[in-house]
């Protein structure tokens, strides 16, 4: 693509090194923000770098925060007994977006994968070690749940961290998986219509 | 959506201002970038910054230009004779990219809609009149090409541009429409394959 600004290229080239924007998209999006007022290229800029400079990294849980620790492991309405394994950061919003779970989180930063040469010392699995000790004292942790992605890596994690945590005596969930809410039987895939039969659970019509 | 962190709200709710990038997307890129080194995301921000504030619109065309004359209308290698007139910016970039056109071009900025309130005065019309009365000196206008878009829109501002042109005594054009190249007859919408037999051309074997 010929541009006919440099200051058009270099906006474009650098919009289009985000995942799944391409040049096509970064040149409209550009284009968009030349028919907007200044301040909202400002604000979209400042919001960005102030992101990237002053972003924190909660010291228990690894989750972003503004903070030192994160207002999730400060919520004084947690339960502090259980503690919610996660790959990264987007499941952490996605959980907390169903209302559902009201415990705390730990987020690992990935999954062991040979392939990719990730091994557990490139997680965060010792911290999360660390963190169940040091709890013992008062706010003991009873329960962890691995939601963790249903893939070869994924099961491979679960595997490796329910192995570490079988000296803590600490109970380990993972959660459920099936077909979802809403979808139809005839749509499922083999793999999760197969295991939904075999790990069927007791109905009652109460 | 509940974030854990005001910066990455922020952030979050400023990409998604971009035209066709929801929440969860904006989620995604925001996130890529806290992955990427801070160079990335300064780069990005310098690069959007710099065009908003310093990009110029060519005195003559109104094509997006780093200079007061764009690189094309100051081009010693293109045919002075010949305007192609535009809706917008990414339409002399789409002619531009195929390397089939040497002439000037004359950016509209839009197209006449009385329906969203504009009108011939809020485009560049009459700058297209002045431009090529005053070329009658030297570069003499002999074409016009309306490459405008094929709605009630556009052909209501073809059809006005035409009728002004008229007193100049200036040849007029507008570009093929028909059958894209490749495209299957089965599959094109009736209004273009009845149109493309009604302005069917002499074809030759030559």
């Amino acid at each position: 693509m010929n541009f006919p600004s440099k200051l058009i290229e270099d906006a474009v080239n650098e919009m289009s090194r985000l995942p799944g924007i391409g040049k096509k998209t970064a040149l409209r999006l550009v284009l968009h923000l030349l028919k907007q007022k200044e301040s909202v290229t400002e604000e979209l800029s400042h919001a960005l770098l102030a992101l990237r400079k002053e972003i924190k990294y909660c010291q228990k849980c690894h989750n972003i925060s503004d903070t030192d620790v994160c207002s999730i492991c400060r919520g004084v309405r947690r339960d502090r007994s259980i503690i919610c394994v996660v790959e990264d950061i987007p499941d952490v919003l996605a959980i907390e977006n169903t209302s559902q779970y009201q415990g705390l989180y730990h987020v690992l930063g990935g999954v062991i994968s040979p392939i990719q040469g990730i091994g557990p010392d490139e997680l965060k699995i010792e911290s999360l070690m660390e963190r169940i000790r040091l709890a013992e004292t008062e706010d003991k942790v009873e329960e962890v749940i691995l939601a963790l992605p249903a893939t070869m890596e994924g099961d491979t994690t679960s595997f490796y961290i329910t192995r570490k945590l079988k000296a803590l005596n600490i109970k380990v969930s993972t959660i459920a998986r099936g077909i979802p809410i809403g979808g139809e039987l005839e749509y499922t895939d083999e793999v999760t219509l197969g295991r939904s039969i075999l790990t069927r659970v007791n109905y009652s019509a109460d």
